[in-house]
């Protein structure tokens, strides 16, 4: 965890206290359940939650001591309650081993961690729709492999940006489906100690489903998923982060990250103005990729269960959640305050001489007759001319006057209207937004 | 693509002739939808389809000859098309971009092996329901940390990677879904050139979703999804295959990988049966896991696209389909012809005189009074002695015999039944596969 | 392996024929050192080398067919081996165990792969440093964030990259050395059939070292070091690749790719010259360092050990090094035959109206009295209004008219020369071809 | 950073003060190279020295108010030194570069952690080779796949283990020099403001290297190569640490992690032992080779440099190397204290009937006439019947009584000797330990 990429939400979810609380839940609604089976007397659970109803501070150094005499962090936890409820606190655990605590608690920490970035993709998908509708029919032109190509509007490359994180939105609630499970089974799973309605008894106060089968933990496949999934996530806001690095490139400059007044871009060069929070989210996303792997070897853990899982999720847990949640936070900024240059990007998409319309002609010249090679070749004969003079020549005017381009000037021309390739705008709009 | 890794149907998915059919019945199809719109001939696609219709081979090596000299896959493609049907072809792939027949093709292709692979799945999950029946009951050593824990049976063991394998399946209908999308969104995606109701009639004839909006190409974040998916699915593999390589270590022997007659475990060890199946099945699934990062680094292709993707999918697509899918039915030989020893697991489990069952002496023992902490210590202290004997004295023997253990003997001995660790594998069989 | 991405030698290396030609060779060399010390006759060596004079094709679809039954490789050519020869060849592999021969024949192929990768750097070496010194005093503008900063040459951009795969060549010397041992110590490594002196000899006949401790495998630690090396190269080539891509945007247009005449860039955009090697090679960039994770994943085998590398081996040993051979070969090419573009290059690096000397001016207003602070700002609000009137403005004419800036025309007129930046361009380039 | 594993001198490295502290020296060290070219005053690096020698605290809380406001952290540093040491401070940071600061920073802080990791692999060396030779002639079953094949030592296992940690040191030797280098070059890395002279004299001061060619930055494939080997070491470390996870096994126990007196093993069941220092090892090392691939894709930087590596770098610098050298600690603290239980290992070599002697009794017959293909059949048949008895029959009794076995008795038992494997051992901790 990194201060200066995270947020303080995000943050309290991992902290020992949060823990701690969880941890505590989890104990008191099982012994609830314990004492309406009669397994242990009813006053416990009472005892329990009178204590909690005082809304008791979290001593984390007072279980932290006990841990560095026993080694063992659910212990600890349990002496320091007991230590504070007295003898009805003898009754709680019955029949639970650590796990059943542990990786429950993990469930509610994911799932909360899940909610935040729920609400993370929510205000980026806010904030791109707004800039896309503002931009719908600006237009700028579309380039593949860096190379012009056609004419797009700014609006839809922001609409397949929404697209993207639409899909990442739906994946995030499968994931987070898959992991926020409870399982209160004891040492292996099997029961033997605490009857199943204890588990389903937390499960349903603390909004988990019922884990079908457990074996002292929940399966690591869960886990493997979400966190693929963030690591999916991850890699689109790189991709949209690329995109405005591309666009603030000196020679395009066909949109900036917002410069704030007392900003300085460079110790030395004090004109510059640079795209370094999307650079940033560049590496973020390294980040949250990288700890995919991770989890991934995770899975594998050996019968039953073995702790190998334990210190990569002390690490991944609070790092991959935090670090996205800071990351979807910049991006949503970044979009929010992005300046957009339209002038800039006309004056783009005019440098090639209308070179942007050949495929319109080459169309046209097939409708004409041409086969399909004869057409190609005498676009691009032509197109070689423009490109090779930097834009300086015009498509259509060398087009006019090559004398096997049989069209008339006129329906030349027609191909070199702009208005060609936004007509489906609104038809795209209305697939992404529901609305156009 | 490895031959002793492969099997023949999803190797035929991935072949030159298959992605050339599929490039083809784009093509006509998408001549068909033209013609309807009066862009070009109606004749155009009925030439295609006749063509078809007399199941022409595809000459690939014609093809390659003719991409030498273009250095254009499709371009390559639709001229051997054209050199078979003639004049009419000259129609085909109006308006068209290269990548809305890749992509689409592509994700043809995937939708075809996901497929096979969600088959693999089902055979998989039928084995192991199989042999989780067959051993239901049969009582086995459940381990933590690969030491001995509590009883659980075989049966319970399957139970749990079914319910894993369920969970991978699930997934991989999703990831099936989110692959399988069709684009002909002409050069950027803007349909400049060609109208978004030939996409949906393409869409339609392929079983495909329309891709709500493309840019040149279908987004990577959905593929980078899709290969995310079947990491998690050979992370299980790797899980069960471990499983099953403990289990055949020389001093646990608890199940073996089937030994065909002629089989040599070893050149120089006449005597070994070693687990090379799952082994290689552990190898296996770290391969399919490597081609995840690949897939990830995809998404963020620069602005509307470039095509450092597709050197990537050339190796994964095959690859990692291929791996899964033979993985996945290796795995389910393994387990249909697993040879189970239950008189073995029963050895082991009475090998530890009696310790696995000293989680219910402490909660008896609390039950009748003592602190958790005065039962833990009692009982520790006996179960210490029997640990550092290697299972040659009995834990009921001595808890009878320390005076300070105030339990009858009846008592005592009451807590050391297996049955109290088996009362409920019914209710998780139940759970899991919705009958026990 | 993909066709496509594969050159001849590297391929060959691969082959089942190269890699049962190695074998023999293993098992020839210790039958001759078996014989030296009387464990076997002399006679046997002699026979094995006979036949092997005679330059025998290799029938692999002999030995394939005889593993199909013995499931066992090294048997199945054993067997093979002894059918050709007679008799005597009942004395091979006397006190061996297959992984002998299975983990020193893949030394040698992985030695014999970097052998050629050290060649492919080499010559990429070699066009990068042709190019370089053609380049030495080429101004360029020098990026930093994808903005202009201040003037490099393209030399120096060569140079660095010149470095950078001098650095690779080290490594890729230093991972050959890991992987280049040679094992015949027996069953677990101990030598119990089979004196030392075999491994000394077999190694020394080979050109391998000994590997001073095994456990019937060579220890995987040595193999992931080799192919995370390459994954380091692997990022370097993009690294270049990326370099060539930014430059040939159609804004930058500073080089590009070879365009050869029948090459056809888009079937719908004739005039589309796109850098598809460069983003081909970062593709493949992506493949080499996905093997990285599953090779380092290989290296906690069980106890003496397991199989689960092979698997492994059999992709990435073929895929990592025909990938990267190709890919070294590929990037070659396109620094070999690049189009360069000084001309772009100065209209490009004057297009920021003298932005990118505001440094020397911040520094000479410091020299001349101003504290830092108020120099930058001097600077900085001159140079905005250059910024803002995207490169129309000159700065020096702002900074001439500005009362507060105190410095001479002269003085001021200085700074703008693009001589101070080239003027260490000499040492930069004896530091790293030592020359100039 | 997760503190629980985090050790104090490696968390120094990476605290605001360190780096603070070497930002200073670089800066004043560079101030003293610029007065002695007569760049500045003499003076200004006498007052930042003499500053210095009073040995003022660093106000972190200070320099990060002034980098809220400026958003760049060079600049905000620079200004708190300014307010400490007064007007002569301006001269600081002359013709140089923020990365310049940065990266030769941070080669100052991986080369004081490599110091610390080779500190820490130093003594795991030290607690090996302890431990190797005081198990060197403990004879134990060496096993492939988990399945006993013939005895070694246990030493045989450390000398392994010990081979494997002195080539780790190799490496980070190496990749200790791969990033220990310094570049004072300006703004793209030119000296256009700044003599290389400066440079030679910072290096020099710090126990650099100078970068031969920069680019602002210090290239990041060092830094990749550095990361690389880190992932490579955690990979040796998994191993051991899987080897200690095996041997701890009920079934095994021939080998325990050290149980202090007050560990409590499980808060359900008392008498369980767990390795649970060595599956923290093995999670341990998932997180260190999880950083490689981030490692990796730092390398290809846009053009002079752009900033994504850094973000990256602020996790994967202390967390690597936090993590690494408790891990080393940690492995070495097990190795220390391991619990080695030579009369169980005796116990599980005997264990199999003497199935382990069948390599030597093949190879006796094949001497004594018999075709491998025979020989292997004999020994095959009554190693099956002693296997399918668990070990209750032994392999010597049946070969005696086989009557196709034509060897005498005398000459049977005499390949029943564990000194034939132990034979070689001096030789292999010859060449381990250069001593035996």
């Amino acid at each position: 965890m990194i201060p200066r990429y995270s947020r303080p939400q995000m943050t309290a979810i991992w902290t020992p206290e949060n823990r701690f609380r969880i941890w505590f839940e989890i104990e008191a609604h099982a012994t609830e359940a314990l004492g309406e089976l009669g397994v242990v007397p009813k006053s416990a659970a009472k005892a329990l939650w009178d204590w909690w109803a005082t809304n008791p501070a979290i001593d984390v150094a007072a279980i932290d001591a006990i841990e560095a005499v026993t080694k063992h962090d659910v212990i600890a936890f349990l002496t320091w309650v007991a230590e504070q409820v007295g003898d009805e606190a003898r009754f709680m655990h019955q029949g639970m081993t650590s796990s059943d605590v542990l990786d429950t608690a993990l469930a509610v920490q994911l799932a909360q961690a899940s909610d935040l970035l729920l609400a993370d993709i929510d205000a980026l998908l806010a904030a791109i729709e707004r800039r896309a509708f503002e931009h719908k029919m600006t237009p700028t032109i579309g380039r593949s492999h860096g190379i012009h190509a056609e004419p797009v509007t700014f609006g839809l490359k922001l609409a397949e940006a929404y697209a993207e994180f639409q899909r990442n939105r739906v994946r995030l609630v499968a994931a987070r489906a898959d992991i926020a499970t409870c399982a209160i089974s004891g040492a292996v799973g099997t029961f033997a100690n605490i009857d199943p309605s204890v588990e389903a008894h937390v499960a349903a106060k603390l909004g988990l489903a019922v884990e079908p089968v457990s074996t002292q933990v929940i399966p690591r496949d869960r886990h493997a998923m979400f966190f693929a999934t963030l690591g999916v996530i991850a890699s689109s806001i790189e991709r949209l982060a690329t995109e405005v690095r591309h666009l603030q490139r000196t020679e395009v400059l066909e949109a900036e990250e917002y410069f704030s007044p007392g900003q300085k871009g460079s110790s030395a060069m004090p004109h510059k103005r640079n795209p370094v929070l999307t650079e940033n989210l560049t590496g973020l996303a390294r980040m949250v990729r990288g700890y995919v792997t991770p989890a991934l070897e995770n899975v594998a853990l050996w019968h039953e269960r073995d702790i190998s899982h334990s210190s990569v999720e002390r690490y991944i847990g609070p790092d991959a959640t935090i670090t996205l949640d800071f990351a979807l936070a910049r991006l949503t900024g970044v979009v929010d305050k992005l300046l957009v240059y339209p002038a800039r990007m006309q004056k783009n998409l005019d440098r090639m001489g209308g070179l942007v319309h050949s495929q319109r002609v080459l169309l046209a010249l097939t409708q004409a007759g041409f086969s399909r090679e004869a057409s190609y070749a005498l676009v691009q004969r032509n197109a070689m001319k423009v490109w090779e003079s930097d834009g300086e020549l015009s498509l259509l005017e060398l087009l006019k006057a090559d004398p096997e381009v049989t069209l008339s000037d006129e329906a030349l021309a027609e191909n070199f209207d702009l208005g060609h390739h936004l007509k489906h705008v609104e038809t795209i709009f209305g697939r992404v937004f529901g609305r156009s």
